[in-house]
């Protein structure tokens, strides 16, 4: 075997062997292989596509090209979450201790955020002293002791997916959706999940623009589940404008808090529901949906996600303090209102360019290296659809500086826009496909 | 411009500007567009074709990516003539002093021989002193003077062809023709031809193995010559037994002199002739095609091409006694026939085949870097279509090793194919295009 004869089958449409791609994910893992006869085959792939069964063995062999996490000493159905990604997307810090409470173990690894996308592990360190780098042996006990544990990606996982991806980025093949759905589903399968439950976004906020490509996804990757003995059901949401209010670390901790409270916004509210409802029929810990849902919406009620919320979060070395009395968050220096110089109704706020200036004011990283600001960020006072007054507040901004204030303020009044015509309320729930 | 959005065009089927094609180029050659990002662009290219523009601009830049040869102090139309390779072929060594001796400057650039085929400058060379080294203004002096130079590429011409080509092999794009194309007509421009005369050769010891295959890559290289203003004539060439009787470099040199001194195998002379009333013809020294072969046969006859050949061989430092007397070349240490083991018609002698025979023999190199022997190869004794009885002598093999030479006639035993049925003798010119 020797990795010109498996660019050539590709380039010439055929189907490559379990062996060929395993070949090529091992030597170029190991710098075996060059990045430029990777790049080849990368491109060719985007073109020619890939059989299921391909995109399985090359999710699988990504899978096994690093460490992976092993919670078969939990003895029980790990189910894990993911979301294709999103803007103000604070669904797991909610969804996670909610479904811990109905008795459904939670071991979680996130990733950071990059770009105009936010990161789940940068919104839980806006908490005073949580701990997401703490070491597997705690992470599984912590588990077992209180149900759940999040933490940042300690282990070096698909570590053959990181160079790909790396790769894909600089050649202009992100975009293809058999490595999209190898790329998320090679880290599920490292991290140890049996059962996935998967939020595919689409929208002017997503990495799927449309519902087709976002069926699409979805389909693959629920074909690859079924291939890879991991059951996965996808829940395709609404992904144009922000989810909820708050965009930005510390902002969306207090939204999510807010919401175990009881305080619960109508989209981030479906959403949630939706997917734990999925994520406690995976668990087999309930087998009808509908009743899923009045159970996790009870939990809310009686208080129980909340507390486990605390649990969470003092079990990993945070401070609860800021979570019981949310003042005691850091405060962003600028705080100011954007009021609308016309009446109407909101047609649309692109959560790209708001997921952008939010990652102007500081809340984001450009790159990897980047430090962030977690105080920094927006409040919507409007949604899609709402009826807007001359001079009603639209948006609060959240900044540390004087210039970035102005900026987001121009940019913003840019992206929100008003018209006469009265609109629909946007639907959170697209689509539900197993 | 950068070199993302130029991938993504062209991954998306878009046509690429002028202006974009050579901002890689340029990029490429200095090392500021990186290996894995030519990698993907041109396995995009090679899976979504180029239009005849991009094409013919990927042309011209490449050959104005480095040194350029400038003839114009000779003030004479300069033809080229170039072969896309085959097993055999000592075309140029005969075809070039005989127009040489009509009056048609010739100033070429040659390369060395890689793998199964050979090439022009290790031919030259193994005449003993034969300088094909000298500096351009020696070259250019030398066309002045006798009209006539060959000699080896001194001048970095068309960088970005080379380290183009040199990456398509190793990602298995090499049969693309649009860059097949561009690349040879990238080096003909850089040589600065003004007309080129292209012997496309088609079949086993070609590259391209049918004839529409070729057609297509010939119709390529004329779109290009018209659209940069380079008069282009392709003569489509049969190449699937190696041409004349002699594969070596010593040995193609002395069939090429008994040729100039009047004894022409019937498939060289063909081909000799088609190619050569097309060079008169485009430098503008005879405009009927029958005429010029009748002159080129004249001179050949009138012993003037071979004064030509001993003429260039002196100016170039070359000792033309073994010209004279062709028995001074160094000769090999074992010379041995192989006799036919039945009786019949030769079938094929795959040219390819062959052309690894004698690389192996020593003649070739399989790396650039490998030292080659002159003196080894073999002569064949029959033809296709050529009745043998058994013990009729089919080839002699100079080798200078037994090992050596017992593996060769293993392996052309096998090559050489003979069946009872008759067979017609094989067309050499297929087509004419221009």
């Amino acid at each position: 075997m020797n990795i010109l004869e498996i660019i050539e089958k590709k380039r010439d449409k055929k189907e490559l062997s379990k062996e060929e791609i395993e070949y090529f994910i091992e030597g170029y893992t190991h710098d075996k292989i060059a990045d430029y006869q990777a790049a080849a085959l990368i491109m060719a792939i985007y073109l020619n596509g890939m059989t299921k069964q391909e995109t399985t063995d090359l999710t699988i062999a990504m899978a096994n090209s690093g460490e992976k996490l092993d919670l078969s000493s939990l003895n029980e159905v790990i189910v894990d979450k993911h979301s294709t990604g999103g803007v103000g997307d604070k669904v797991s810090l909610i969804l996670l201790p909610l479904v811990a409470s109905l008795g459904v173990p939670v071991a979680k690894m996130s990733g950071r955020g990059l770009g105009f996308t936010g990161g789940t592990v940068d919104k839980l360190e806006s908490i005073p002293g949580y701990q997401t780098g703490i070491d597997i042996h705690n992470f599984v006990e912590n588990v077992e002791k209180v149900g759940i544990s999040m933490i940042s990606q300690t282990l070096n996982l698909a570590p053959a997916d990181k160079k790909i991806y790396g790769l894909r980025d600089s050649i202009s093949c992100v975009e293809s959706i058999p490595l999209i759905a190898s790329s998320i589903m090679s880290k599920k399968i490292a991290s140890g999940a049996q059962k996935i439950v998967l939020d595919v976004t689409c929208g002017s906020g997503a990495f799927m623009q449309s519902k087709e490509r976002a069926e699409e996804l979805a389909n693959e990757m629920i074909e690859i589940g079924n291939l890879a003995n991991r059951e996965t059901v996808c829940v395709l949401t609404n992904m144009d404008e922000p989810l909820g209010y708050a965009v930005g670390n510390s902002l969306e901790v207090i939204e999510a808090i807010q919401f175990l409270k009881g305080d619960m916004p109508k989209d981030v509210k479906e959403v949630v529901l939706e997917l734990g409802a999925y994520m406690v029929q995976l668990a087999g810990k309930g087998e009808d949906i509908e009743d899923n849902k009045a159970r996790l919406l009870n939990n809310i009620e009686n208080g129980k996600g909340y507390e486990k919320f605390i649990q969470l979060v003092e079990n990993q070395g945070g401070d609860s303090s800021c979570i019981k009395d949310i003042h005691l968050f850091p405060k962003a220096n600028y705080i100011e209102k954007l009021y609308s110089q016309k009446n109407g109704y909101i047609q649309s706020m692109n959560a790209k360019e708001i997921g952008k200036i939010v990652c102007d004011l500081g809340a984001g990283r450009i790159r990897k290296e980047d430090s962030i600001d977690n105080a920094v960020g927006i409040v919507l006072n409007k949604k899609v659809s709402d009826k807007v007054e001359k001079e009603d507040a639209l948006v609060t901004i959240y900044a540390n500086s004087k210039e970035k204030l102005e900026e987001a303020r121009k940019k913003l009044l840019e992206v929100i826009k008003i018209e006469n015509e009265e609109i629909e309320e946007p639907r959170m729930i697209l689509e539900i496909m197993k």
